[in-house]
């Protein structure tokens, strides 16, 4: 399928600008990396204008200099709306560069001014310490992607597309990034983008052969075959490729040309003539050398075109003095009078391509999300509550009304379209599906009389891939929207690294004055580790929690709602909320109902809270023993094992605290949420024991709470990895966390207990042995369990 | 490039023989997922003849069935030596059903005899409490690979391959899984595969049309673009299509045979004609319909063909008779009396295609790899280790001294080819570039003249994929090998959810008599949180120790060498272990050396202890303060602050205590690496302040030590996430685990102190600021820092 020859012909003085906006480009990218002092080389260079250490990637910044020059070009000739996510986000320099060439940065920081003062100071904040990152980051102008752990550019820009018609994002793929899994799944993302209601996304694969130490797999097929996977892939390549720069420019300019006039042919097929099959969208490939127009050999060994122009291509500048001079003349060959007057101001010529205003990459305002976000319609809770008349007897399904919730919040967004929930095909697998009733999930591929739900124009997306789902959400919100991503518990744990990056951002962005809140990157965790008894083995794991819990406590939020009410009511909380990474892990299988709405509300503001109908306190001195919860299977087991304690030691005062919030048992110094010393005593007692039962690995608990004056009789029962094909209660049960089990470590726990409770401790043993017996016979839960109900 | 014609023609015989095995696997499969009782359907179906509950995956079953029964015939008639990974994993019915069939399942498990009575112990065993589990897992005989969580099965299959150039690995991917980004990436393994030392890969990928609940991306590409793809992966499709069983098993045979043929021709050319260049290797696509073979419609709505069928088709058998019903004329469809004879053994005709010995799937000694395995010549550490004569003041880089140990064992495995190192394109980055001394990298697509160390023979593999190479290592760990995975630090966490499966096999693999041990999953995590100074936040993260030490402590294992000659013992150790995940961190910039190499070998055997030489104890009495340490540059820092306590705090009883294994702060009850209570306080006493410098999150430490007495004075340094591009020192010191903020914790830590040892404390607080003034003013750390040395 051979592309449109490309008609575009750049005449001399176009050409000549570009071209001398792409060196200014390349200068001030060199610069960065290596000048401390002497900005325009109006004095011979030495050794002391050299940085004592030299860091930053030169080999992939010349390549993003040109991408970034021909977006200029085009933005400003067709006066498109557009953003650029950088994938080899390592290239730093250039990006700084041309933000600084626009007048962006010097716009962001008024002290990096666009003059030779200004240049002075672009270059030496560069990887100096107190200075600016050395990759692509929260604070570089423009920019909604860090580009340092690679894999992530195409989905991002992907989600920053869904639902903004007007926007033209280009997204670069490095080479090498183009080997990683989650860029490699990204390329089906075309299956999912609605030429209607969707902007439209323009991958630029950067085919500059080499990574750290080694060729691109991608750069060394041969060129039928690549083709043959890009079109596999469901576009149709423009190749750009070359080492002369004016023919480059030229080429580039035409493929710039072609691709957007085929997008824009495609935009209005589908709205104005109503055309329904999914286009092939266009996207480059340029082929330029790695470290273009940086020395061609070091040391007597090739460095441009190679591996060796990944970094710093002369590293001993400072020493060596024939490092010294090369560097002096490789930066000398941009010919520094032609772009820059006497006063460091980049000429006009060099500027001739730089769009205005908010349409300048480096300043357009969905690049900064915060500032295009809207406050998410949240209706009324009360509408979607559960009746709870009495605890612990009727049951729900919690994610199932979160449904319904949600589905309301996807209907009222109908029009602002800046809502989506994200999922690896378990939207109805975790009953979630109310939403369908107001939104079908997107689909551009082919479709079958048989199927159900799908929509080009829906806001829910499924595929396959928790990376994709991931990206896809981090670009929609880094962009200014809203959304959820539904996800078994065990399975997220696939884009640890992608949350890890995303909260470091998110931290990042706290200390930008200019950066604006975005709404919070929201999971929805259920089929949890309790209720994948079914799946077995590998599809138990809480270990997501303690994962971001590592993480800056400013960010990360985790609630563990116990039932129904609860869920809506942090739901309502985490979706209102900004900045934030919230884990929510809730149940879809039948739940007790613990609390009315009333309750649940307050009992969420709270976050940890006494159960008083719970317990056995008679509220003159402390409880024998504390029972904590967190979690909804724990929290069963737990009221479970304190009506156990009722019926069996009916003297002993008993206390049930539950925690949603998990970072409150954090003391207050660590965590915002952190409860004070007071706050924690008042409701886990100081010197009583204390049995919790968590939805976790328990070792968690101690990490949160082992400052706590009571912590020496902080006992845990958590999920310890005895995991199996099972009944419900048998994974509890494999975990010492049962009703049975708390019963007994209550017994062990309290002093002077022991003797006179030992019946009561052996008929707990007992049942256990049953329970053991009786699954292996029936393989279902023994009758008193399973019919069990609260009868307090 | 279309494929040659198929000339395998089935004689009617032949086609009936596997149509018999099909449909008796199919059954098998079936009644798995059903009965408890009644295997051979002898009397009418009750509803007491079906479990209580229906767990199972039926949708991807019968296309399982359909390529392990194909496989059995070219096992059969061309002698191979074969295994097969199985993608879609949750079809564990299809694998078990033919594991039974065979007779593999009644060798390994002889409960469960070929016969009726065996066939009800496998029906009843499935997803059962004390059972099997419902996925492929380490329990079922052939498997390598659990499906469980999707992804892994093709890079599996390469790792299984690698240096096995008599095997050909089959590997079903489901379409399901084949749009996650560790598979996605994985198809580019054939640019790495050595046609003359490795043995083939044949993916056959199975579209059957639907995920749970939604339809493939790849099953709804236009079918030419499909080819694209496919062949932009580098492969040459074979297409399989139908659902009129005899015809497709026809097409089957004709399509094995073509791509066995093509591979024996591809091979051949290799190895005696010494052809070169990359084989467009064969691949199958499959479509058969989802559920095929079950229910058509249940309840009115379409099921096989659909999502529907994705799991149990008839979910209310035990309650609605209709569905009883259903369910019997499912089962007797496959005309039970033609498969099985009176007392439930196969027939010959339904065995007719089944091979014999270790040739069969279930019994391939490739899958049980410790059976395989050889112990890994290691040589004597004497050799490479670095002389020290003090403490403190010669430098070496750990890593690149461990590369010379590396190049040997990869030199002495020259023949036996049995160890690999894998890395996301970072070897010489983490500076262990010796090993190409010995063997170049893997490399099979294009090369040019500039290029170095790639190999086509090579056996050290690079690509950008920290899952491909993930994937690879197990697979070849798996088959009884050995090798070593080199990876930046923070971006591990990428594979976080692949080493959670890897684990959870080798602790489920400890239960099971008939798995032998295998070699130990090595990381070597280098370009480690404190020296990413350069690379910035993105880069910074030690969580994965973390991550992995959530897991059964039975298989996990970390070390944090502190210098290079404990670093070759670590090595030693973990190279020759089995059956465990070792995490070793280590450093690759210039590092103190502080052992030589017996008192290496002796600290690291202990795992943690006291290094008198730095300390000031006089042996009388306990010490005032014990300064604990782990990991390079924490030691580096504890040092430094015992040298400056030494200078200014000359009376102060100092003791230093390094730990290499972490575990050993574990209780002994919690890990089998844990030290005794008494152990522990011989160490770092019961009572006497513990001002512990550690790697990574400080509460980490506090998770480990947290049961031990002296728990509560117990002071942790680490990182607490404030990372950035800045020095290495400033690293330290934006985390408060620089040698300065040592000594103020000491001196706030020890009784009595305060007073006396103001002076010194406002000191270090004074070179703290005169740091960060200099840091900014020379972008290098202070000259006393930069220069220090060990004075001891």
């Amino acid at each position: 399928m051979p592309h449109a020859p490309a008609t575009t012909r750049l005449s001399r003085d176009e050409l000549l600008a570009l071209d001398a906006h792409w060196r200014a480009a390349n200068y001030l990218a060199v610069g960065q990396i290596y000048l401390m002092a002497n900005p325009l080389l109006t004095e011979a260079l030495r050794p002391e204008h050299v940085k004592p250490r030299l860091l930053g990637h030169w080999g992939t910044s010349p390549g993003l200099n040109l991408v970034h020059t021909h977006l200029n070009r085009v933005i400003k000739a067709r006066g498109l709306d557009a953003i650029c996510v950088w994938g080899p986000g390592h290239g730093g320099p250039a990006v700084l560069a041309n933000s600084w060439l626009e007048g962006s940065y010097s716009e962001t920081y008024p002290d990096v001014s666009r003059d030779a003062e200004g240049m002075g100071l672009l270059f030496r904040q560069f990887s100096f310490p107190g200075g600016v990152p050395s990759h692509v980051a929260p604070e570089t102008p423009g920019s909604i992607h860090e580009g340092g752990e690679l894999g992530y550019s195409l989905s991002h820009a992907y989600g920053a597309a869904l639902d903004n018609p007007g926007l033209l994002v280009a997204c670069v793929i490095g080479d090498g990034e183009a080997e990683t899994g989650p860029l490699a799944a990204s390329w089906h993302s075309n299956k999912f983008l609605d030429p209607v209601h969707d902007g439209a996304v323009l991958p630029i694969l950067h085919l500059n052969g080499y990574k750290i130490a080694n060729p691109t797999v991608l750069s060394r097929l041969p060129g039928e075959e690549l083709d043959e996977l890009l079109r596999g892939y469901g576009h149709d390549p423009i190749h750009v490729s070359g080492d002369d720069p004016l023919t480059v420019h030229q080429d580039m300019a035409a493929a710039m040309d072609t691709a957007l006039d085929r997008i824009a042919a495609f935009q209005e097929a589908a709205r104005e003539q109503g055309a329904t099959g999914r286009p092939r969208w266009p996207m480059i490939v340029l082929r330029t050398p790695k470290g273009w127009t940086g020395p061609a050999e070091v040391d007597g060994l090739p460095v441009e075109g190679t591996w060796r122009a990944h970094q710093v291509p002369l590293s001993e500048v400072r020493t060596n003095p024939a490092h010294l001079r090369q560097l002096e003349e490789w930066l000398r060959s941009y010919r520094i009078g032609e772009l820059f007057d006497e006063a460091g101001r980049p000429r006009p010529q060099v500027l001739a391509c730089v769009p205005d205003g908010d349409r300048r990459l480096g300043a357009n305002p969905h690049t900064n999300g915060g500032v295009l976000l809207r406050d998410l319609p949240i209706p009324d809770l009360d509408r979607f509550a559960v009746p709870v008349d009495k605890p612990g007897v009727t049951l729900h399904e919690p994610t199932r009304v979160l449904g319904d919730l949600l589905e309301r919040v996807m209907a009222d967004t109908a029009d602002r379209r800046d809502f989506r929930i994200v999922g690896p095909d378990e939207t109805a697998s975790n009953r979630l599906q109310a939403v369908f009733r107001a939104s079908g999930k997107a689909w551009q591929a082919g479709t079958l009389e048989v199927d159900e739900d799908l929509d080009p124009h829906g806001r829910v997306m499924e595929i396959l891939s928790e990376h994709t789902c991931q990206g896809w959400l981090e670009g929609y919100l880094l962009t200014g929207r809203h959304g959820m991503f539904s996800c078994y518990e065990a399975f997220v744990h696939i884009v640890d690294s992608m949350v890890n990056q995303h909260i470091k951002w998110l931290r990042t962005t706290r200390a930008i004055p200019w950066r604006r809140p975005i709404a919070s990157l929201n999971y929805l965790l259920t089929s949890h580790v309790w209720r994948q008894d079914h799946n077995g083995f590998s599809h138990q794991d809480p270990g997501f929690i303690d994962h971001v819990l590592n993480k800056a406590p400013e960010v990360v939020r985790v609630y563990l709602p116990p039932d129904t009410n609860t869920l809506l009511s942090v739901a309502e909380h985490v979706l209102k909320s900004k900045d934030y990474v919230n884990v929510v892990v809730a149940g879809k299988q039948p739940c007790f109902d613990w609390l009315d709405m009333d309750s649940a509300r307050a009992h969420c503001a709270r976050g940890a809270g006494i159960w008083e109908w719970a317990g056995t306190e008679d509220g003159r001195t402390e409880p024998d023993v504390v029972l904590g919860c967190a979690g909804d299977v724990p929290t069963q087991e737990v009221l479970a094992a304190a009506q156990l304690l009722r019926r069996h030691l009916p003297r002993l005062t008993v206390r049930v605290v539950n925690v949603v919030d998990l970072a409150r048992l954090l003391p207050k110094e660590e965590h915002p949420h952190g409860m004070s010393d007071a706050d924690y005593d008042a409701l886990f007692t100081p010197d009583q024991p204390v049995v919790f039962a968590y939805h976790g690995y328990p070792w968690l608990i101690h990490r949160l709470a082992y400052r706590r004056t009571g912590h020496r009789d902080l006992h845990v029962r958590g999920y310890k990895e005895n995991g199996t094909t099972t009944t419900p209660f048998d994974m509890v049960v494999r975990n010492d966390l049962d009703r049975y089990r708390l019963v007994m470590d209550v017994i062990d726990r309290v002093p002077g207990l022991a003797v006179a409770a030992a019946p009561v401790r052996q008929l707990m043993e007992d049942t256990r042995l049953r329970h053991h017996a009786w699954i292996r016979e029936h393989g279902t839960d023994l009758p008193e369990v399973a019919d069990w109900t609260w009868e307090g």
